[in-house]
């Protein structure tokens, strides 16, 4: 059955649509469509799986499809640029609509072209994997990478609605799947500990695709992500919590070049460095170290850095991450299993400890 | 004396200081200032002139300067690029800000720069030419041209405050002034016919460079600015009214070629052709006509559309502007010296007569 999760934020709140075969339910998307045009953007691969039922649904629009390649290497101002181009192309006016249909790289690009078009265009997120499902789809944050940092180019800027459909997981790989539940055992660790402990009795539903289970933790998920946005929309405070693992993982993705981790097993390696750092700080027992490393590999993620990023390499990239203030590295680390703290400075030689140590045997 | 008016714009309000050698006083600037990483963002006329003593205030901060290139052809994405490269290179932090100092397509450019970097960074205005002064510093439009359109790309963004110096416009070349003034007599032809009267009366004054004349028409441009945007920060309604002569501006900008007419000369000319078509209308007297035609000449400005845009050429490049719906022409137009209309679809036909007739014999 169909949920429906509002993201409070004043004037632009939005709904969230979370439930199987919303793709194939004929008025969903075109109820909210408030232009006459409208452009599905999609990749190379998710195109040929729903673009064909998205649009059969929208015969009565002036509607136009462009289809870009897919990979984060792709997320840059070149790509941004493809899209304006097929929007001028084709006279898109300031009362258009851009609907992301694709992976989180597909929702951050395409966010952010219609953040930026005329100022500002409508725009609607039909995310297709796990990963922005539970994570890009819900905050507004859009934006594409600049060859020296992760995701430094961009907008805050809030879809008209998400429509989430939990059948499209069927075709997602198993990597991508396990990617995204990184994510969802990160919103656990932050501020949710009974989901956590509800990941540690179902992480193997999960994996093997149980619809139900699956559901249950995208919603609780995105619920999460919605609470911590509508308290703080532009990650003046409280919002940093959601980047736990993030600067470590950034780090990774920069580091190695993006493409060959995915965003969630960078993350991944990444909360688990942070929950060594936490420890090493005295917040977090050894106990809870371990359990988070024991999910984070039944969901078939990866927990160890790789060997060519060194405490050196992770260090000068990690200096320029946008939650830094005054060139100091400021983290997010856990005083707990489901308690986040707000960004610290840490102390240099405890993270180089860590950095040097965690993972490295 | 120096004078402070304040665009009131909720949490985003800011004030905007006008007077003589603002530049000079050693803590306008860094009083506004709520980061130490500040960049400072001019062009390679205005950079020799002002640069230094801009920069020669800042010495407690971490301070870089950036040099670009002159003119609307540098106003596109490239030069945005230029301006990541240039952050990025140092290392610049989420809570840092970059200071425009030249024209409106400096201030275009690096707000929007501003706007995007880091998903938006602290932002002050230096305009340096009589019309950023009068109009791209106030209002919060920043962006860049499309190869198909002006404008076509950018974000509402505020700065923190505008310093507008009145006496770097000793240094402005005559040219820059009289564009300049076509966006002062707008502001008198869409809202405040008292002041369009005192324009009559003074424009001779203004193009002598009469210091307490100037200073008095840029404050009651602002003012008149500001006052709209506070109505109507977005865009949703009232603040159309700014475009007047900018449909048929933009067209010639774009058809022409950027560069070859300043943004104020296009303008100028575009009003009279509003004016025109306001009287075909019968909104208009041909006795109005003439006093705006006249007053646009006095100031020194084209006021007949240069002959190879053909009324088809103008057509074609209109469809495309942002005030469009659904692919139909919208106008701004004058029901009065004083009073602009909201924008407005237009007959065809009317719309190519003025096209074909106005200022072609």
């Amino acid at each position: 059955m169909q949920q429906t999760l509002e993201v409070d934020l004043g004037e632009r709140s939005y709904p969230i649509h979370i439930g199987p075969d919303l793709l194939e339910q004929s008025d969903l998307l075109s109820k909210h469509l408030r232009s006459s045009q409208v452009m599905v953007v999609t990749n190379v691969n998710v195109g040929p799986l729903y673009l064909d039922t998205v649009t059969r649904k929208l015969r009565e629009f002036k509607l136009e499809t462009l289809v870009l390649p897919d990979g984060e290497q792709t997320k840059n101002l070149e790509t941004v640029e493809i899209i304006f181009d097929a929007l001028m192309q084709h006279r898109f006016s300031r009362n258009s609509t851009l609907v992301a249909l694709g992976g989180g790289v597909i929702g951050d690009i395409v966010g952010f072209a219609a953040a930026c078009f005329q100022r500002g265009i409508h725009f609607i997120q039909i995310p297709t994997t796990l990963l922005a499902q539970v994570d890009s789809s819900v905050g507004g944050k859009t934006g594409v990478n600049h060859p020296r940092g992760k995701n430094m180019i961009g907008a805050f800027y809030q879809p008209d609605c998400v429509i989430i459909d939990t059948s499209v997981l069927r075709t997602l790989e198993n990597r991508e799947l396990s990617a995204g539940l990184a994510e969802v055992v990160k919103y656990g660790l932050i501020r949710d500990p009974e989901f956590f402990e509800w990941l540690e009795a179902n992480i193997e539903l999960l994996i093997q695709r149980n619809h139900d289970a699956l559901a249950f933790a995208i919603k609780r998920s995105c619920a999460n992500k919605a609470r911590v946005v509508s308290e703080d929309e532009r990650e003046s405070g409280l919002r940093a919590i959601l980047n736990l693992g993030h600067t470590f993982g950034h780090a990774i993705e920069t580091g190695i070049g993006y493409g060959r981790y995915l965003h969630g097993e960078a993350v991944a390696i990444g909360i688990c460095q942070a929950a060594h750092l936490s420890h090493r700080l005295g917040w977090l027992t050894r106990d809870d170290v371990d359990r988070i490393i024991d999910l984070l590999q039944r969901a078939k993620l990866p927990v160890n850095p790789p060997l060519e990023m060194t405490a050196e390499r992770f260090l000068e990239i990690m200096s320029v991450d946008k939650k830094n203030v005054d060139g100091k590295i400021r983290l997010i680390l856990l005083r707990g299993i489901g308690k986040a703290a707000l960004p610290c400075t840490v102390d240099r030689v405890q993270l180089e400890t860590t950095l040097n140590e965690y993972g490295r045997n």
